[in-house]
């Protein structure tokens, strides 16, 4: 007996849930859990269910997800997550924290993927990926154009064949061209502030000359508008008038690599829907 | 159209969600929302359904559940909680803030209840409930037996009609005579502390004896264990060497009144199931 | 023997500390407790001083303060904090949640102040102060100017003879003229967000149309720059996409009056410095 | 011009800090910052200076250290902290969390001293050591007494002439022996455990199994006294009905993680004065 994940997405209607769960029990899988949202404003319909069976035929899988799409709303987009082992392409600059913390999370078992390749616009973090037998490629944007570096940071990123981008304090503004090679909901970024407060660069030093009591985190999808793609996650930590903007940074530092983590490990798990610039999260 | 809770209970099996749902889409009850738990170490199933449709006729409302019972398991829970405001009767010593926290959401409508009466063993907090317009009844425990106290004190809870009985710092340890009065899921307490730390008297002062950096409250079930019952919600605050046992307390009191407050509003929207000694919250 | 609070600020200066506490022990008072922040970037100091001894004598006290100031750099601003209880005018539109806040700690003790007067622009929250005899003015914005509504207000505010002005929710813009009337560090304001996101009107439409997973409240110093006052204290609530703009705003409430009313304690407690367009919070 | 932290602990009495900070003008320190806390209940005194300055000269710091001494209560303890990086000695078991963290941070420059050695009771952690360069030494509990091992570890620690020993989740209770053998202080241990809640082993079980909603992890200094030393440092995550011990226990590795970096970096930063069975943290 083996568990997996069906994802589906709809226009909202009234008897969905039965459908699905009876097709469910037609081919004799047992739901273990199911988590459930329709969103009223758009009338748009978000379910997981975790079912249990055998999946050994995968014909026989495509026709039980036919079956599934044949008893929705026309449009919708269902899915049967299969069990491999996830790849991640972890795209970094300088800073280590957010590198460091999903290598050792991959290392101990704590996090269900693979880094298969980290890849960087400086040398810096090479040294700490290759601690882990993970390769590094660097990707310099010395002496070529942005158009020119992404080109070659995308080659990178497809020989992977990796299934999701985590931009791990990747310091770079992609071009629509690099987010739009990908498909929405592939590419992870941490945004170093509580968004959508301190949009942009240097928010440390933004927080500082604001005086806030609090800094957090975002960990979110990337899409063509800057900082404003749908939130995964967020953290905060308590700061006061003692903090000076390196160590609001490093203060910073630990809620962007645990927001991050916890980020990564919802999506993992296909616990995640992208809902216009929102986030389902189950 | 009208949205009711359909509240379900039972051993696990396969097709338990489809064969529920389906028995709602037969009575033409749209399902809204659906939160379902399965513990896999007692196989118990766990499921709250909001539903939308025409509630009007009592007898096919009593069918549909009977129909829901006939297709679950046997020694199956099936309950379709109605909309009538609830009714809270609210328990007090002498301090103020959880009943005031209470009072004033109910006044401002942030409670879905009306506290119909306070009863309290000392007479201090008679003025507060009644500029409300709540009464407020004395059952002192001066010059009688405690036996006798609980046995007044019973006569005024069931003099209410309520529907909960909140714990608002009520400083009785109750007699188990007392707790088997009511359903279990009927008493609700706010514990002064974070519970298992901490049990009993005096708790500010063990938690400032032992130096810890966080207090907090814990809301839960009233059984005839002490302190033991099952957790509703839990909140914390942190704290420094600077606070004594009074400004821990005060402290405290803040994360008290908003565990409870939290806790109460879980349970007037029919989202806490009692497992065992454990809830299970949606 | 009393004890009473010396707030010192003056330019950073080697020797501060040791000069006001010389002074201190020279008019026999003890040092029970004393935090101190000096700013770099501006070399800006601040001292709180919790000092004990005998000040019965207001010509001794006032030659106590004029030997600090007559140690310390140019410019020193030094206060000693009477014991008087502070006075404060609540200013209110039609939300009661900060309000009953702040009456119910009033009421049980735990809010070191009496709340003189609460004014409104309508009428709603006139039962509420009055249930705790508490003076209601009513100044409405009805077929007068903002000019002269302020003008009103102001009138209302002066005849209280208030320390501070709380506002409670009260859901105008200040003009700056009105700002202007009163010394920087006597108006305080809840804003209902997490500045600096969702500055200005709906916040939490706005949060809930960028689909964040936390919301928070900011309690502020009122300046001419509406929002951007000196923060004093800050904190957030996790959410889910389950949260529609309502049960977002139910949910901010119970910060925004928790935050507003530790902001409160800790001016009450003169434990807060404006220093800039930020605060020193000891 | 150098920057040094003067710590004092002494009896209370009036006048100290002028005393102390006389002192430190006397030979020409300018003080940046000062905390002090004075404990009513048994009238200690503790101070954190942190003075700037000429310190070449060992004699002269001596004298300086002999006159503060000179002015404060008999019994009183001045330590003049110096600024050589810190050496950290880490015992381990088998779970990496809290070493790779420890790793991590020192590799990046965020933790302000060196892991000089790693030594745990099983091999599996040596790995994780050797990426990061750091020696790791096994002594193992097979076939030996927990005397002879004990002893075996002391001289492993004895000989990297550490200045704390970190027990990163080293999974042993402690001897007496082995306890005394170093001063209090130099040992810190995190705890699994939001204490005083859950003491002893299998903490996350207990925790499910008491249906907790929230879990938390203690930053200690070791006694005597199982589970028992004073507390530096403690979080808390919240967790649901859906946790099972495992997944309360991976949560928990995260809070586990940062708390005890969070309270090493205080330790390091010369912030945390043991004050009987509790902490000072500034």
């Amino acid at each position: 007996m083996e568990k997996r994940i069906l994802l589906t997405e709809c226009t909202d209607d009234v008897g969905l849930i039965a459908k699905i769960t009876n097709v469910c029990s037609l081919f004799h899988f047992n739901v273990i859990r199911q988590d459930q949202f329709a969103s009223h404003e758009d009338a748009k319909f978000f379910m997981r269910t975790v079912i249990e069976g055998n999946f050994d035929d995968d014909n026989s899988n495509q026709t039980f997800i036919n079956t599934v799409i044949g008893v929705l709303p026309q449009g919708a987009t269902v899915r049967l997550a299969d069990n491999h082992k996830r790849r991640l392409c972890v795209l970094v600059t300088k800073e280590s924290h957010c590198l460091g913390e999903l290598l050792m999370k991959a290392y101990s078992g704590a996090l269900n993927a693979d880094i298969v390749c980290v890849a960087g616009n400086y040398p810096e973090l090479g040294v700490l990926a290759e601690k882990f037998d993970v390769p590094f490629k660097l990707v310099s944007c010395e002496g070529i154009t942005k158009e020119e570096q992404e080109k070659r940071m995308m080659e990178v990123i497809d020989s992977t064949n990796c299934d999701y981008v985590i931009l791990a304090k990747y310091m770079r503004i992609l071009s629509p061209e690099f987010v739009n090679h990908y498909p929405l909901g592939k590419i992870i970024n941490i945004h170093h502030s509580f968004l959508p407060a301190f949009i942009g660069a240097k928010p440390y030093l933004q927080a500082y000359n604001r005086g806030v009591k609090i800094i957090g985190a975002t960990a979110h999808f990337v899409t063509n508008n800057l900082d404003e793609g749908p939130i995964i996650e967020q953290d905060v930590i308590k700061v006061t008038h003692r903090y000076d903007p390196d160590t609001l940074a490093k203060a910073g530092h630990d809620v962007e690599q645990m927001v991050l983590l916890r980020a990564v490990n919802k999506v993992l798990d296909d616990k995640v829907f992208i809902h216009g610039n929102k986030t389902v999260v189950f």
